[in-house]
Formats: structure tokens, C-alpha cells, sequence
């Protein structure tokens, strides 16, 4: 079993885990035209179709229009449901809706809840959420940007290896952004959270 | 005494709130090319210049390139140490930098928690963050555009009135964006947490 793609409705940059045999592509609403210009053809379309007329395709999975979920929510769901464990969203930032952007990031972290995970590509960029584990992540640029951030209660035990400003079972609170902006110097960095939930972006 | 208005180096949009007499305007580093564009003359730049250049600049505050703070939380302090408890931040989100944006969405909670209150402005939208409290939000488009997001321990007591997708005493979790993407109907909007923080955004 491959992994699960979502191409959403907001700006696609690079697509640096295109797809693969075995993987599965949903086109989010307006994502299906990103899916479209970049020649991918989607397993599933899902959609309100508010902002977009519903094209001629074999596989539409309809969304109501009034929903507690964004469609890229849906679409995660829908891939959880047909038993995929790593998610891999692209234009799920980007647009004019940094509304949508934190919606998409909470969601890496309702994935890793449900025991999956997703990855947020935003440009030369790439978010994760981590939960009671370490996170290797290689240096692919030199003084590659890392940044960690607790975005809920409090993180404990949180450790940072290989970095400019390394932390020792130090206490992360979302409301200061201690770990931002930091750089990977070693051949690959590495982030622990013992108690809690850290977002961790870097540079690709 | 008037507010604080904070210009970062991110993208600066509209100024929907331009300085007025009584005003104290801190260009955080880069941020200084934004005043002398708009033709603001900030009362202080503070900086570390390791993205610009120091200019000719009368009153300059010093910041060290390796440090545990942005120069735009910096500025904050600044603000706050003067006496400041209102800040208008520009320049904020937007560039090529999430995680910038991440950390100057947490500084509004940080703010909050001081006393004093954050506006952060992005592209036709403005976010800030509240505790213990209700804000009332203005409808100043049809169809206005209003997001709340619990950034850190759940939120309870949560009610929204005057919009699409009402809430009573509802409780909201950082890993599941359930308030993303309301629609004020009513004059106003209002946004009541009675137990925790809220990250509130809505379109101007």
C-alpha cells in the first residue's frame, strides 16, 4: 500500500513526493485543476463545488456545501477510511486564506492522533506534527532552516540535536515561539518530544 | 498615549490602521524598507541587519543575530516596555516564511496573556487573540469571512453568535480546526471563550 496524496485548493509549489504505483490521489475541490496543469489524473475527486463547476469525471465523491469540515479535512479522512497512513498534502498553504493554512496544519496533527501522518508542503518547505517520539530530518541545504513549534498544551521533554540553538528536555508553551527559526548543522537534526505534540517544519 | 505599530519584513498588504498622532512605529529590520515606501518615518528600527544593510538611521535599537527572540518579538517587548498595550503589526505574514507567520500568530497569545492586545494583519485579513472574554467582530463585507481556532489547551465555554455556523458552550481542540471558515450574517459577529484562548480572524 502506497501512500495517500491530497491535492488542495490552495498554491502548489514544488512536488518533491510526486506519485508513485501504489498511491492514491485526491483532488480537493479546486485541486483538481493544479492535478490538471501538473498532467496527474486523481483516483477521487472531492468537492462542494462552490468554487468550482463540477468537471466531467469518474470518481466524484460530493461534499455539502455547509460542513464542519474543509474539503482537504474530508479528503484525509476519506484516505484514512480506505486504510492509508501517510498523507502527503500540497496546496494546502499558499492562496489567500492563512485561515485554511492553520486548518491544515491542525490537521497534522488530528493525523498523527489517528495513528497516521502527514506532511505540508509549503514552499521549500515541508511541515509534520510529531507526538511522544523523536523526528529525524536530514540537512539538504547548508544552515537549512528548522523550525518546532507546540501548538496545544504544553510540550515536556522536548530535545534538539544537531541544531544552531539545541534545547535540552526543555518546556515548549504556544504562546512563544522559542523554536523558531533555527538551523541544521549537522548531517541531519533530530527532535524529541517525550510528553506532547510539537509542529515541525523545515527546509527541503 | 496612542498604539503601537510594529512593520516586520514580511509582505505588508493594505495599512487599514496608518499611524496617528500619539503612535509609537517600530520598523523590525527589513521592515524599515516598508516605512520608507509607505513614507512612514518609524520612531525606532530595531534590527540585528543580517538581512539588510544598517541605514542612516537616527535611533537605532541593536538586536544580536543569535538570540531566542524575532525582531518582530523584540519589537513587542520594545512596545511594551514604553507602555504600549495595543500593537498593529504589518509585515507580519505573508513572504516565503510560514514559520515566521506561525511564530507572530503565537505573539498575539503571548500578548494577550500580558495585558495587552495584537492585531496582526494579513492579506484582507486581521487575526488576534482572546482569553476570558467575548470580542465583538463588525460585519464589513456581505458574507464576511470570520475563522477561531484553539491554538493551545482546549477552549471551553466557546459560543459564536451572528454568524452561519453558530457555537453554544462549545469546547475546541488545537488538533481539530472545527472553526475554520464561518460566515458573519448578522452586523456583528460575536466570539465569547470563558475558559481558555482563542485565535480569532476574520476579513476586513
Amino acid at each position: 500500500m502506497g501512500d495517500c496524496l491530497i491535492f488542495a485548493a490552495g498554491t502548489t509549489y514544488d512536488v518533491p513526493r510526486p506519485p508513485r504505483e501504489g498511491d492514491y490521489v485526491i483532488a480537493a475541490d479546486a485541486g483538481f485543476q493544479t492535478c490538471r496543469r501538473l498532467g496527474i489524473t486523481p483516483d477521487l475527486l472531492l468537492g462542494d463545488f462552490d468554487s468550482m463547476a463540477e468537471p466531467d469525471f469518474a470518481n466524484i465523491l460530493r461534499s455539502p456545501v455547509e460542513k464542519d469540515d474543509t474539503d482537504t479535512s474530508l479528503a484525509l479522512k476519506e484516505g484514512l477510511r480506505l486504510g492509508y497512513t501517510a498523507f502527503h498534502i500540497y496546496g494546502g498553504t499558499g492562496g489567500e486564506r492563512l485561515d485554511h493554512t492553520l486548518a491544515n496544519l491542525q490537521m497534522l496533527t488530528w493525523l498523527r492522533r489517528q495513528g497516521a501522518r502527514g506532511w505540508l508542503y509549503d514552499r521549500r518547505f515541508v511541515y509534520t506534527a510529531i507526538q511522544n517520539e523523536t523526528l529525524t530530518v536530514p540537512k539538504t541545504v547548508e544552515w537549512g532552516l528548522l523550525s518546532i513549534f507546540c501548538t496545544g498544551i504544553d510540550a515536556h521533554g522536548v530535545t534538539l540535536e544537531g541544531v544552531q540553538y539545541p534545547l535540552r528536555n526543555a518546556c515548549l508553551s504556544a504562546a512563544f515561539p522559542l523554536g523558531v527559526s533555527n538551523h541544521i548543522l549537522e548531517t541531519e537534526a533530530r527532535v524529541t518530544v517525550t510528553h506532547g505534540e510539537l509542529l515541525v517544519g523545515w527546509q527541503l
